[in-house]
């Protein structure tokens, strides 16, 4: 089962799963995702239409589980907006996922994120810094993370947690309903429309960005893991110990879409972390992980992908 | 506002800022809670009966706040058997107080719990042991702590929060509804009824008691301090310093009732404490908190009070 499973991360799962011959359940109530992200699996995949908020134990045909993926989240950029609900949808469905787990005797997987450790005072950062959550989005991700290890010392089912780079692939979108604009999408899309995007502050803030299909290979590699830290709810950052500024990830994209367009300069946002950059040896040791693509080709990728939308429109 | 203020810690609260002559609203739905607990005060506060987990910013007459102390909370013995509603109540219920503070300018107190640290490696736990909460209570709890600073660091609101170690004194009662025995109550009940109370294990477990009066004065200074820390969503724990083992509860309890019962010894919890003891130095040199009250003392008060009620019924 995949909550979120029709967003962008959870859509490249599914197709993942899918391909190694599984029996996939995509949870998602498509306040984000969209059918159209699972339209190459759709047909070898069971969707369910469910706000994850609402409890999972009761839904049908979940009664045989092997694999919980809880990917369903609310966007980090509007927790403060709506505080109560991320806190439903990130805390409250990770609960509904981990009470799944007792009936069933899944392993649950939580995605969360390292933006919950905010102000690194070196790079890179790995998982024994201290978090410093800023945001009901990362409370609730990091009191998450804590619900899985609380809920294997006293059940004894079986969780891990996988703490996010910057993601970025194939269909990530700009949400204009939730105000939700990964910088990527954001200024392909204006540079497609003939727009100056806007870069916040001078453009030289640094990001470590995963490709999409290396997160996902990261993820199941997590849940297949049989080793104890990834059964008691260990935590395993997936990054690619590189920083790319976000100048850079302009000029390629630029380059990519033969633009000439000069990108305008906003305000830098207040406390914007400005160096970042992850550790991902624990990974690396314990199942293997190591990202493939780098940034040149997974932007190649990106981009052709949001062309060949815009074309379809 | 005193959110929890009918029951056991808050209506101690609610009579010492009534005492102080300030205009006290309780908000409380009366599930763990009672009017009871309120008999001295009640002409002179404003009572609302309502559940904080749906919200408080549309409540009536609280347009004009000071001081917000967040007390109600869903008992930890008993989260695992409701962990959603534990989340709601607990931090849920935290950010309703964080938005009212955004409306009112009011400071937020949260009373949180010394149990967040679950296996300290020595003693005395001050405030900088790592946390490592166990069950989904502890987990909202700190969860709620990290709410405080990322609300003051957002918003700029005044917050603060308190650990308490093993509260006890008057009105402090089981409820069998909830499940919720704590130990002092439990066993002045077994022993005033002729009944032989159960100890866990050898009794010999210790804890760090502070008396509600005590714990009732830490949390007004905190509330009333003005250093830096104590408004960026700092955090204090609220102990003696003393360890006291369950057997020199009973012992005590059972000489203050003239029994001379001997208890029963049940299976140790698996993963109880053994030790505990907190070092409460960071609120005594930030805002002069110092405990008054020896065990014996406060003991002789709380069963003294007890029997009064036992005498009422």
């Amino acid at each position: 089962m995949i909550t979120g499973g029709a967003g962008f991360i959870g859509s490249h799962l599914a197709e993942e799963l899918v391909k190694r011959g599984r029996n996939v359940v995509v949870v998602d109530d498509l306040s984000n995702g969209r059918m159209g992200n699972l339209e190459s699996v759709e047909p070898q995949l069971n969707f369910r239409r469910h706000d994850i908020t609402r409890g999972l134990i009761e839904l049908d045909g979940l009664e045989k589980l092997d694999e919980i993926y809880h990917l369903a989240c609310y966007p980090r950029q509007i927790s403060f907006a709506n505080p109560v609900r991320d806190c439903e949808v990130n805390l409250i469905g990770m609960i509904s996922c981990l009470e799944l787990a007792r009936k069933t005797g899944a392993k649950v997987l939580l995605t969360s994120n390292t933006g919950i450790v905010s102000n690194p005072q070196t790079l890179p950062v790995d998982e024994t810094f201290a978090p410093n959550p800023l945001t009901p989005y990362d409370t609730n991700k990091l009191a998450s993370e804590y619900m899985l290890k609380a809920y294997h010392k006293f059940y004894g089912i079986r969780t891990v947690a996988v703490r996010f780079a910057s993601i970025y692939g194939p269909r990530q979108r700009v949400n204009e309903k939730l105000g939700w604009r990964p910088v990527i999408p954001e200024f392909a899309n204006r540079l497609l429309g003939g727009e100056a995007p806007t870069i916040d502050g001078d453009g030289r803030q640094t990001r470590d960005f995963l490709y999409v299909k290396d997160a996902v290979d990261g993820v199941v590699k997590a849940m297949e893991s049989n080793v104890p830290e990834a059964n008691r709810g260990g935590m395993f950052i997936l990054g690619t110990n590189r920083e790319v500024s976000i100048n850079e990830v302009y000029q390629a994209i630029a380059k990519l879409l033969d633009s000439k367009i000069q990108p305008k300069h906003g305000l830098g946002k207040a406390d914007d972390i400005m160096r970042m950059r992850y550790n991902y040896a624990k990974a690396k040791t314990t199942f293997a992980f190591e990202p493939k693509t780098t940034v040149e080709d997974g932007l190649a990728e990106t981009i052709e992908s949001l062309k060949r939308e815009t074309a379809v429109r």
